[in-house]
This record gives C-alpha cells, sequence and structure tokens, in this order.
C-alpha cells in the first residue's frame, strides 16, 4: 500500500473557508453560540506562516500559542547525512508549514511500505505553525573532535554557554548538536509536525530532549503573563511587538541591530540569529506564600498592570534614578526590571520568545522554610531569546542577573542549549545549506 | 495590604463583549487579519460553564481543549478539615468558573497578609472553565484505617481497582484521596484554577501527582484525534455528542443510563459519576513505524475516516460478524473496536473524556525489536472515563481487553486512579455535602 491514506488538510481548510465565508453575514448569531466550540477549533487555525523566506520563521513571527522544542545528538557519521537531513527535514517543515501532512517521509526500515504521515493533525489546519532549525556546538566539535569537517565554519558568536551562578543543568534538559523550535496556536499541529522530523531523523540523529510550552495572551492581544503572574516580553526592543499587541511608546530598534546577523557572517549566519535556551524552574509554591507588593519589589513592576514602580503605564519607561522620600531607589538595587534593561546593559538587547511550561510534580529538596522535600511543581519559564551575538546578548546580560536578580531565589536554571540559527531557505534550497556548501 | 491587587476578571471580560459586539458588521474583515491574533486570544475565551446544578460540570460538558488533572494526599487528621477544604474549594472554584479571581485565598501561614490569587489568568476570561472534585478510596479507608469516620459511607462501587494484565502503575502518578479535573480552553486557565485550588489545600492535602493533557479538534467540531491518529471518541454512549460534533446515527442512551448514579445510592452520590482515569504511554516510535494497514487491522477502523472496518462513515454502525472472502472476521477478533463495543460486553458503557498528553522524553527499554534502550517519548493517552458504576463500565470491559486487544503491544498503563464524584451543588451548599452530613 503506498499511497497515501489522507485527502489533504489544504483540502479540508478550503472546504472550511468556504464555511467561515457563507457564516460572514451570520456572525453575532454565531458569536452567541461559540459556548459551545471549543476553542482549538476556531477558524483561525487554518492561518499560514509563509516557510520560505530570507529569515526562517518562528524568530520575529508573533508568538504562537503554543510550543515543543526538541533538542538532537547527531549519531551518523557522514556530513553528507547531514546535509541529506537538513534538506529532508526543511521540504517537511515547508510541507507541514502550509497545513499539508508529509505524504512520504521516505524511512521506514522496518517494513517495505513508504513511512506516512502519522495523521494526528488531520482537519486542524496550520495554526501558524512554526519549524525553526538551529546548531548546536556540536554539529562542528563534539568532545574535541571535528566530527564532519566543519569546526572551521563555527562562527565565534556560537561560544560554549559559560556556567552562570547557581545553574544546576541536567544532562537531560540540556545541550543538542541540532534543535527544533516547532511553535504553533495548537498544541496537536505543533507536536505532529516535530514528530514527522523526528521520524526522518530515524538512525542519524536521536531526540535529546523535548520541551513543550504555553503562551496565553487576552483577548485585546496584551503582553502574556507567565507563571509569576507578571506580564512577560514588555521590554521587547522590536516594534512592531510580537502578537499585535499594544506596542512600546518609545520606537522600537530594527530587527536588523538586534536580531539578525549581518556582514559580521559567517556567511551562511547572515540573516540568522543566535538562540540561548534555558529551563527555568520557578518554585511556584514559595512564589505564592509572598506577599504581592514584595513580588512587586523583585520583578520592578506593578503586578496587574505592568507598570514599572513609579510609572503608570505597562510602556511607560522605567525611571532608574526615581528615589522614595527616604532616598531610596523605587526600583530596588536587585529588581530583575533594573538589572535586564538595556540601559544598564550597555545597550544589550535580546528578542524574549519564551514560553511557560507545565511538567507535573518532581521531588524538590526546597532551599526555605519549611524546608519540604516532597513533590513539587516541575513548572516555571522556557526561556528562549534570540539575538544577533550572543556574547553580547545574553550572556552580557545574564551574567549580572545571576549574580544579582532578586528573583533568583525563586528560579532554578535546570536546562537549555545555544544553537546557531540560520536565515531562511529560497524555495529548491535547504536551512543551512551555505555551512555545507563550503565544506 | 489586604486589597486584591487585580480589578476583577469579570469587568475585563464586558469590556471585551461590547468590543466583539461593535465588530460583528466587519465580521469578514476581521477573518481576514486573523492570522495576527492567536487562538488562545480569540473572543471564544470568555464563554462561561455554569458551576452550580445537579450534576457537576466537567463530565458531560462539551470537551474543552486543555486539562489539568490533580491528586491530592489528606494529610489532616480532622474530619472536620476534610469538610471545610471542599467548602472553601466549593467557594473557590465557583468564583474561578465564572472567570473571577479568587481575592481572597485565607490562608498565608508565612505573611500576616492575607493570600490572593496568582495572577497569571488576569486578562484571559474563564475560557468555558469547569472543576470537577472527586474522592478516592483513601478518603475511607486508608492502610487500614478510618481516618475520618466516612468508611461506612464508602459506595460499594468505589471499590479499589484490580491489577489487570500489564500493569505497570508507578507510585508517583498512581491514586489519591481526592482529586481536581481542571478543563478549559486554556491551559493557563486551568492551571491557574488548580494553583488557587492547592494553594488553599496546604496543611491539609498535598499534591501527589499533576497531569495535563490537550484535545484538538478540528474547525467543524469533528471527533478529536488522539496521538495514534486515530478519532477517539467516536463511540461515546450519549446524545448529543460531546464538543457539538456530529453525532452517531443511531439513538444516544441517557445520561442518567449511563452517566449518573441513580436510586442505586448512597443518597450523597445520588447524580454524581465515578471516574476511572488511566495514564497511558503509547511507544510512538513503534507505533510510526508500523504500517497505516496494520493499524487499522489494531484498532478496526479506518484511520482517516474512522469508519469501522467493512463500513463507508464513522458513525456507521460496526458489523462484528462481516467475513471476508476467506472467511476471517473484516474487524479482527483483537481489534480494539470490537473489545470496547458495548455489543461485546453485555451492553456495557462509559463515557470517555480523554485527552492526549506529552512530558518530553523518558528513559524507555523497547520491548521489541531492535530493542533500543534510551531517551524516548513519555506521551501517550490520559484516558479518562465516567460511568455510574465502575464494575459495569470500565473493569468489565477494560478486563477482557487487557488481555486480547492488539493494541496493548504498543501502549503501557503506568497511572491512574478511580474516584468517586458526587452531584453538583446548588448555591451556599458545597460538593460531597451529603458524605459528611451522615457522618
Amino acid at each position: 500500500m503506498s499511497f497515501c491514506p489522507f485527502t489533504s488538510r489544504r483540502g479540508f481548510l478550503t472546504a472550511a473557508g468556504a464555511l467561515a465565508g457563507a457564516l460572514g453575514t451570520g456572525c453575532m448569531a454565531r458569536a452567541e453560540t461559540r459556548a459551545d466550540q471549543p476553542a482549538s477549533g476556531a477558524p483561525a487555525l487554518d492561518a499560514v506562516e509563509p516557510f520560505w523566506g530570507v529569515h526562517q520563521a518562528g524568530i520575529l513571527t508573533p508568538q504562537q500559542a503554543h510550543c515543543y522544542f526538541a533538542a538532537f545528538d547527531l549519531v551518523t557519521e557522514k556530513v553528507g547525512e547531514v546535509e541529506s537531513l537538513l534538506r529532508t527535514w526543511t521540504n517537511a517543515a515547508a510541507q507541514l508549514a502550509s497545513g499539508n501532512p508529509v505524504v512520504d517521509l521516505g524511512r521506514n526500515p522496518y517494513s517495505a511500505t513508504p513511512a506516512v504521515d502519522s495523521g494526528e493533525a488531520q482537519g486542524l489546519g496550520a495554526a501558524r505553525l512554526t519549524l525553526t532549525f538551529g546548531f548546536g556546538p556540536g554539529l562542528f566539535v563534539k568532545d574535541g573532535k571535528d566530527r564532519y569537517g566543519l569546526a572551521a565554519q563555527r562562527p565565534a558568536a556560537l561560544v560554549d554557554l559559560p556556567r552562570f551562578n547557581g545553574d544546576q543543568l541536567v544532562p537531560e534538559h540540556t545541550g543538542g548538536d541540532l534543535c527544533i523550535q516547532a511553535c504553533a496556536d495548537d498544541p496537536q499541529v505543533a507536536f505532529h509536525a516535530l514528530r514527522q522530523l523526528a521520524r526522518q531523523a530515524d538512525g542519524l540523529a536521536q531526540m535529546r530532549w523535548l520541551q513543550t510550552g504555553f503562551s496565553s495572551s487576552g483577548a485585546m492581544g496584551e503582553t502574556p503573563r507567565n507563571l509569576l503572574g507578571f506580564k512577560d516580553g514588555t521590554q521587547n526592543p522590536v516594534a512592531p511587538a510580537p502578537n499585535g499587541r499594544k506596542g512600546p511608546s518609545r520606537p522600537g530598534l530594527s530587527p536588523d541591530e538586534v536580531i539578525w546577523v549581518g556582514a559580521e557572517g559567517p556567511d551562511w549566519m547572515r540573516g540568522g540569529s543566535y538562540l540561548v535556551a534555558r529551563r527555568i524552574r520557578i518554585s511556584l509554591e514559595h512564589w505564592d506564600r509572598s506577599d504581592v507588593d514584595f513580588q512587586e519589589q523583585i520583578i520592578g513592576r506593578r503586578k496587574a498592570s505592568g507598570a514599572p514602580l513609579g510609572a503608570e503605564g505597562e510602556f511607560d519607561p522605567p525611571d532608574f534614578d526615581m528615589a522614595d522620600k527616604d532616598g531610596n531607589p523605587v526600583i530596588p538595587d536587585t529588581a530583575h526590571l533594573r538589572l535586564g534593561a538595556a540601559a544598564n546593559n550597555g545597550g544589550a538587547q535580546i528578542l524574549r520568545r519564551s514560553y511557560s511550561y507545565n511538567d507535573g510534580l518532581t521531588f524538590i529538596a526546597e532551599r526555605w522554610p519549611p524546608w519540604r522535600q516532597g513533590m513539587l511543581y516541575d513548572a516555571g519559564l522556557f526561556f528562549m531569546a534570540y539575538q544577533r551575538d550572543p556574547r553580547t546578548g545574553f550572556i552580557k546580560i545574564f551574567d549580572k542577573m545571576s549574580k544579582l536578580d532578586a528573583l533568583n531565589q525563586f528560579t532554578t536554571h535546570i536546562g537549555g542549549g545555544i544553537f546557531a540559527c540560520p536565515g531562511g531557505a529560497v524555495e529548491g534550497g535547504f536551512i543551512g545549506q551555505g555551512l555545507f556548501r563550503r565544506a
């Protein structure tokens, strides 16, 4: 049986679109019956993000509601197989992003029948799926070995992340030679895509870790809140702000300044960006026992409005020089906002694209009274930041924060990685092609 | 500081509703710009499910897109504190389900300030949140002890689940004295609600395990697909079918026959239902290496359409007597569909309300060639079934399936529990009140 058992998802979507059109004049009636329709069934789920382009999608793309992030260890020893995998992944990603199943995955070593799409996304639409690929240090040098003859191509900016103060990284959530960030407005669409790509890597690359995340923003397109209950991403430097939300009142920077690699190269990274990911567990139980005014001193913002302390609106510029009547800084010296602000880091900027995560419970020994040991939330923030150069971006900012940020008493970095995400591909090419052309 | 820092979520929602009304005449224009709006920001997220009523919400409620399920161990030794916790939980659940924050959680042993809502759901709407409470066997008898003087009230139907063939249940995902099922169309709303309730239990009940899940259905309200890629829930006995989806062609049964406890009692369970939950890991890697026609023989249905083998439409009744030209049954003897069907279980019926789950990777030793050991998906189905009596429902059906179902080669039951979910509460009362009134 060599045919694909699925009708095209696109065909389904065309029909759905026609229906939406027919319903156009009955909009209010439809709104009244919406309670019977799950949000996941909302017609917005047929929206498509373009895959081909100068930059990879999923970086400056307005942030989707769900994320699956996977890191892989390469197990092949042949550079040609790495190149071939990236070509296969690129083609499959383009199919998936347009809302189509992967008709022929090409690899099924256990059967004479070609492997086909696993099918669970049929009928769900593209849901703004983006697939973003990155290369870890291990693609270039692993355990001191240049496995693929690519060591000379390693960008200077793709450093090994230093050990930061307080790091408690565990191997099963850290590192990786390749990464895929799959984001969509539906979790099943995002995982489905990642699953097809992982299948295509069978025998070439083994998934090392996998992280799920969600980001819920309000009906008005407000800045989403993280599990601390605070708005997260207000300070993002690029305008227009992701998510179509209320932008900063000050003019934004150009993505070319902050996010995209320019002439500094290497050539194959031009138009690309560097991703730093950190799996940050938050001690929610401990946080929830603290008073809101104490939380606001730690963050440096009001919890409800997101306004910097001493200001009125979320996007008002923070006044780091403002003092209260006793001469103490209104935004404390150890506030998260102060320590992370570009103004206090020589202008260093990153594009935050983080997701909350919740992986149930895990065994934790508390660092605070009553020093309980037991099952506590394994939940927090899967922090992702894109930048033109991590040495002058995340590393510069976080080196100081890891030592001084008052929030550190509630957070523990337990995983993550650094990845070079090349520029986008034109149709017929593949992500990272420039790297292999030179090799 | 004793005031709540949050404006009412309801106030926010009223404004959002007015805006939606104003946009009514511009429906098509809005549809065209939908790509900029995440699905999580769709206005449907302000929909409210009623909390008070004869039955608890979250059982027959059309299935929401996200679920958080938590089981708790009671640590208090006083029955009055259990009763008080249930009253507190009921009141908080009613607030949360209507889209409001919990203004005063009443317990903050670490501060003179009352604990307030943790805030991350502000601006998100009620998202059809339901909170469903259940009592495990441990509320009545634990380690042979009648801790609360409630042993005589234990319903005969609340049996300890037998050990089924193939069970590999682990304590950290199994059991519990109390449970809360939190379902909503937004994951942050669901977790937020559970988090507030867990805080109120501080010192009285300790969360034992926590499971997240998702269920994605298509834009047309079709039966959702599980991670096997097959539609899941087609056989549900009750009409109208959950999710407002295409119903079965045959007449459905009444919920009173299948789901709700009637005169057989005990009185405090009248209008309630019994929940059996099972955390079922699916070996997705192995499943994905099998051919689709083989998968269809295992399930007994077509993958794309959901039609029973030998039939055309998803809701066509399966013909278990049909044979092929060689005399073999078209729906194999070991097919999942055949073994689970009411017709082959003396009419036994359950209401499936399952969610897919994906908790990343975990260390697994494969049971099949090439017998790999390593990091594989910790993903599958968080199966939940509601029924009037588990002895004639899940236990009867699954006893046979656990021995014969061809799907078992791909699935492992690794956790779960059984819970008596009392009837609903009227305003001023609380869930389970009848149990304590008699004690």
